[in-house]
């Protein structure tokens, strides 16, 4: 836990230099553009502790998989996400003292995250060694406007000295990753080039070449002339120097602009073509124009996904910390991209892809943007079903049967821990939920018959195969599952899979059954396609649907996580000393697996996707049997607990476990921001905002919410898109005021009353609950 | 499955050389002699497929342990067992070509391992492209009179030709481990000498720093004259050359004598003092007397652990070839060493203990071998104690609980599958159980007292703090463990498990009472060493062995292997495909996990274990239920099998068990012989002879039997050593002979009834079962 950010609404700063601190920092105040993205890495020469990060979408090294004893059906590799060519790399000497932080005395140094503009900036004053102090101001973005692109300006001023300033200006694709295993690299150069005023830098990565072009132009300025650049160049490294004359008090500016393009967009061969106008056009416009259309396409951002809370700066800023973060990592314009659980912030948990997608983020974006951002995080799966059902194939499932990899990159899962890969089934029912989370929330069922539905049927094959029959209980049993809460392996009759198992069945008949009026022909193709059996594979799943066991017990009356849980010792989590937790760190696994803890939502999990099928007293039962026992050991978890006891009025326990989602990377909660951002659950902490506090749900086509205000708030105001309105909600103690942007009449409902909304504001008085 | 090996009663046979089936000879007819051993391979280079094996018995590199992800008390590192310097190396050239089997025309090639005498013997004829023609004939063999030496004969005769023969004989200690990563070397070199006749490499292992030094003298004798050697030396390598002028149909003769060392047994600082002595004294014996002695030792093995079979050839040869390889891995005479499943045959399962010493090796050297063998393999553990309340230590438990380890080189852990090393806690059991037996053997309770009590306390204490209580069943369970059958994993209530804790509280608590009664000084020193509240611990201890709780069917009234095994979809084996065989190879690890099928005898290890305990009708109804869903696909399987078909009189099935056990390795069953022998299952074939065919136990301190001949043979006897009595007992179709060599009068128990069987013959009658 650490408190060395100040609160700011819209800024993440941090005064004063502290070595220690230096990888959170990286980590925190990391930029990104969908496209590309970086740790805040300094510009200039850093001896000190530092994880260097440049990343590039969708570029990733099949690594090796490594496991002591290798079981059947593990993956070939492990996807490892790329440090890629850094490209604000400066070098600065003055005269003959290279400006390094680590070797020099700082002061004055502020380094902030302008989340409403998307810019870092850092300034700072250093004493070299020989007593000589500059000051150095730089700003950096990632263009999100134009989001191959990427600009810097670094301004060097001389405080008490005359003297030489050597500057030198680079891209350095000598690079390597953190975790690589006996300090492999995995970048080739193709081809380094310098032509005009630019630097061009080819590489390819290992077995999966990736052909990656970066360019750079940088401009020096001083006393408002361009300074004239040398040209330095070695195996992998391409660049410009220049030696200033600075005199006292005086400043040299510099100024970078560089491209991205990766061989993913272009051919190979017209890489260097698209990166010479890409870098001219750029060039053109200049540091201040794309700066410029950076602060507009982050304003467009914000009024789209901004929340506003009164009353709490930490929230504030924590809240739109987690909205900027994810709306750096993902902008939804390219279906084969997903959401990384670290972003463009860190190596770790290698692959793109978990199940946090569908469960977490996409709820996020369906609210906070264009319908085709969801929309395409849908496609990314509809375009890996074919890798599915191999996949599947491999574990011996056949007939077009679909199991979605529990990681991937590019559709093949890269993930071998087999109680995760082979177990973790249910991030298949997370994948068919998200389909009809994004109907219910859009409205577009034809979205079925151009993707959903093959989706839904590979998945329904799978299920329908995973189930048996057991003679003992009479009922259809899934044995040998892994469920979220993954404090437990290899158990029996998972209640959360057995459920979405079962309601994958019945809603791939239903959306059968939906294109098959809408869509006849299209229907008729989609079965041919996948050459399914209608009478015989429908009447299978119904029957299994409908058959399915539910782990129960009667003397709790809960629904049982699964098959013997009250054969645990029953200690709740509140009788454990402190010293014992985190218990991931403190228990070795095979304890923590026979304790009845709870990593994180697990029928809760269940209860919180499919929550009209329970009543209050239900859940009310479920959610004190289980919370009471979750160590919330997973970023995952607080986010599901806060929506749920918010349904459940207690607003104390909601509030409280948002704040432990919301800071979890600003306060370092789990000690390990340095490695790089929870992204992921970044999405949960916007749900416990607008899906718990503000109670929102689509139900029947429109909008409903049942608000409350936490007690610490004055208000808090959230910006939602539905169905082609804009809409700013604002919530105070005693009213709802609903902003829409829009000429066109909603129909919303508060606290289960109707209200229109039409253009402009509408203000509703609430008191505590009712209308 | 291969069919190379010809049929011999005293040795394994090859003729004729199929480079493919190399690596599997070279498995096969591996010599060693508890300290040292070494693979069969060739003398001169060969370029072709080999697995180079020279092996040093104690000696393991700690390799660091790789995980994908790690969990919490996995150990450090993964014991390699090391391939060490290769003592029997020779370079032969003939004029300008190199001798290699590889490289020219190879007739009349034989390749003897004659068991009775404990060689390795190779003759052939080799054409080489020139077309000279030579004929080799070496013997060699590992002494297991002095087991710190070994010797060879290595005879080339010039068939055709007169030439100039350069024979270079060496030691080469710059040898890698096949399983090394990144070709990883894990020796250095200490020191290397040349002094007199003699070359000494002292090579050190990395990490652990054990010391070996191999000394090696070489004698060329042509034309009965001793030919004057030149030294040759590199880097960790040392040795002598000549160059004879071999006259057509002459022969030159090179005899090798060589000692290998181990800083285990020797001062670093006196190795090359001792091996100087040994070396000599080894010379000077020379190595027709080596071999003599050779032969007398492995006459006094024969004595004590033979089983003669008649009318099977093939079933003699591979009785013998079992208990052959037995006695050349472990010998009894050092309490730190233990009986790696490979033995010196090869890397695989690096790490030398297992719990098939306790449930599968104990049985072969208690009735085969002077007593003190099998006792210092409880020794073994003995001395391991504090390093299992260790490693208990960071499994959470404490109080002096011990855990061993489930594979280890000195009693640390050094396995990471989590539901291996964490889980599969029954080796505690075997432990304990082993302790048991081998008093019911010897009869020598005072083992209690000087070692056991300890071990049973520690094991004791682990059982009574890994059981909870469960409300729901109100009874102690025991949670997420692995069975014997490792294709569950992290089930509840394995029955097996479950029955073993019970039995161990029990045991410790009536091994406390003899220790009490017969050595009551030594009993409260063992009380206050190990801190044990009599009253209180014991008292916990039988509460929890009445009260634990057992699965059970009431429809099938079998034992159940674990909580909810009938949930499982029951398809017979013989009711799957062929095709689907071996599950391990053919399916994915999941579909293993949640099929009904067993690895290796689980609920029947138990009532193997624990027979007295359940009459027939019971182990009826379990063998049936079990064996019909078992798979034996682990060498470790039909064994325990074979012998309980016995028990129910199912000769048949008795048979075709031991038979699948029996030449596993010679016939390369499992296509997996050229990574070693199964060493620790060749106990098991031991077992189905003497427990199974001939119902040997040992009940109330004498010996019974309830034997029966297989069919297909005429008779078969085995030697068998008890409480200081020799006795060879043979059993054909209607007699039982029992000869006493030791004049000392023995009750037997045949068939329930008991016999007087002194000095000399006596002759039972029978008929199938009555006398």
């Amino acid at each position: 836990m650490k408190n060395y950010i100040k609160a700011d609404e819209w800024n993440i700063i941090e005064e004063g230099f502290d070595p220690i601190l230096n990888k959170i920092s990286e980590s925190l105040f990391s930029i990104g553009n969908g496209r590309m993205g970086q740790r805040a890495n300094f510009e200039e020469n850093y001896s000190g502790e530092t994880l260097q990060g440049n990343y590039v979408a969708g570029v990733y090294y099949p690594d090796k998989t490594r496991v002591g004893w290798w079981k059947n059906g593990y993956p070939e590799y492990f996807a490892k996400v790329l440090n890629a060519a850094n490209w604000i790399g400066l070098n600065i000497k003055i005269d003959d003292e290279v400006l390094d932080l680590s070797t020099c005395t700082v002061t004055d140094f502020t380094r902030v995250l302008n989340m409403k503009a998307g810019t870092l900036s850092r300034s700072f004053t250093a004493q070299l060694k020989s007593g000589k102090i500059i000051q150095v101001n730089a700003l950096r973005f990632c263009s999100i406007a134009e989001d191959e692109s990427a600009a810097l300006h670094y301004k060097i001023t001389a405080v008490n000295f005359d003297g030489n300033i050597s500057i030198t200006s680079f891209i350095d694709g000598d690079i390597k990753n953190q975790d690589a295993n006996y300090d492999e690299k995995f970048w080739n150069q193709v081809k380094q080039e310098q032509e005009g005023d630019t630097d061009f830098l080819v590489l390819r990565t290992k077995k999966t070449e990736f052909d990656v072009c970066t360019a750079i132009q940088t401009t020096v300025l001083y006393d408002d002339e361009k300074q004239q650049l040398n040209e330095v160049s070695k195996e992998k490294y391409i660049g410009r120097t220049v030696v200033v004359a600075l005199k006292q008090k005086t400043s040299v500016d510099i100024y970078k602009i560089a491209v991205n393009l990766s061989s993913q967009n272009y051919d190979k061969t017209e890489l260097l073509t698209v990166a010479r106008q890409k870098i001219e056009k750029a060039v053109e416009q200049g540091f201040a124009q794309l700066l410029e259309a950076q602060i507009r396409a982050w304003a467009t951002k914000w009024e789209e996904s901004d929340i506003v809370i009164e009353g709490d700066v930490k929230a504030q800023q924590a809240i739109r910390f987690n909205i900027f973060q994810l709306n750096q990592t993902y902008t939804g314009k390219d279906a084969r991209l997903n959401i990384g659980p670290k972003g463009f912030t860190g190596e770790k948990y290698g692959g793109s892809t978990y199940w946090d997608t569908e469960a977490y983020c996409i709820p996020f974006y369906l609210s906070t943007a264009p319908e085709v951002v969801a929309e395409n995080l849908l496609v990314y799966r509809y375009k890996h079903l074919e890798k599915a059902i191999e996949n599947a194939g491999k574990l011996g499932f056949n007939n077009g049967a679909a199991l979605y990899p529990m990681v991937t990159m590019n559709g093949e899962e890269c993930h071998n821990e087999w109680e995760i890969t082979f177990e973790e089934i249910h991030r298949n029912g997370a994948i068919a939920f998200a389909i009809f989370n994004y109907i219910r929330y859009t409205g577009k069922e034809n979205y079925l018959a151009q993707y959903g539905l093959e989706v839904l049927i590979g998945i329904a094959r799978f299920w329908r195969q995973r189930v048996n029959w057991s003679n003992d209980k009479q009922k259809y049993v899934i044995l040998g599952v892994t469920g979220p809460n993954e404090y437990e392996n290899n158990i029996n009759n998972n209640w959360y899979t057995n459920k979405l198992a079962a309601w994958c069945l019945n809603y791939a008949i239903e959306a059968a059954s939906i294109v098959k009026n809408q869509e006849p022909e299209k229907y008729k193709a989609i079965l041919e396609k996948v050459q399914l059996n209608e009478m015989e594979e429908f009447a299978d799943w119904k029957t299994i649907a409908s058959q399915m066991y539910y782990p129960y017990d009667e003397e709790e009356k809960i629904f049982l996580q699964q098959d013997g849980f009250m054969d645990k010792e029953q200690i709740l989590v509140k009788d454990l000393p402190s010293t014992e937790r985190p218990l991931n760190q403190k228990w070795s696994w095979d304890r923590i697996l026979r304790s009845c803890y709870i990593k994180q939502a697990d029928v809760l999990q269940g209860m919180y996707f499919f929550e009209d099928d329970y009543n209050q007293e239900t859940l009310k039962r479920n959610y004190h049997f289980y919370e009471s026992r979750t160590v919330h050991e997973s970023s995952l978890s607080p986010c599901v607990h806060s929506i749920l006891a918010a349904k459940l009025s207690d607003e104390e326990k909601a509030y409280e476990f948002y704040l432990r989602t919301a800071r979890l990377d600003l306060d370092d909660y789990n000690n390990d921001t340095e490695d790089g951002l929870h992204i992921t659950s970044m999405a949960g902490t916007w749900m416990s905002i607008v899906e718990g506090f503000a109670g929102m749900r689509v139900r029947n086509g429109a909008l409903k919410f049942n608000p409350f205000l936490p007690k610490a708030w004055k208000s808090f105001s959230f910006n939602v898109g539905f169905r082609g309105v804009q809409l700013k909600v604002q919530i105070n103690a005693t009213q709802i005021r609903i902003l829409n942007y829009v000429d066109q009449t909603l129909q919303i409902t508060i606290f289960n009353k109707s209200y229109a909304v039409p253009l402009g504001e509408t203000v509703i008085t609430y008191n505590g609950q009712l209308v």
